[in-house]
């Protein structure tokens, strides 16, 4: 089982990353942006488990490890 | 339009941080963890442009500026 997670910054918080690789696109001539947003993408491949068993321990893994809910949502796909 | 953007290491790059990512989760009690990677989400919001422009700046901006060629591969979906 793999799990495909992605990490994003909440609205309304400030996203750093997301405006310097938004500077530097501008400064290579790319046009019509209107924001950019940077986050995390993180895949856990578990062996010998099952789907359900991989959703409740991704899901922890979010919560306990991976995320910081107070800035960060997550959400995440399992698949085979 | 919207461009979401992946950004992961090559198969066979060394991934310290997937590697960190994976040991914290043992260390809390996690089992059956085969192996993490982590990578990049990028999600670029373009004004007034069409879906092939937006394609194409995308794909541009993978190569010039958001992607490492040599250690890192990207993928995209464009949705409105």
């Amino acid at each position: 089982m793999k799990a495909k997670i992605h990490i994003t910054l909440k609205n309304g918080i400030l996203d750093p990353q997301g405006q310097t690789i938004q500077h530097g696109l501008e400064m290579l001539g790319f046009t019509g942006i209107r924001t950019v947003r940077a986050g995390k993408l993180i895949e856990i491949v578990f062996d010998g488990i099952s789907r359900e068993q991989a959703q409740q321990a991704t899901e922890n893994a979010c919560k306990k490890l991976l995320a910081n809910p107070v800035i960060e949502n997550y959400e995440f796909v399992i698949t085979e």
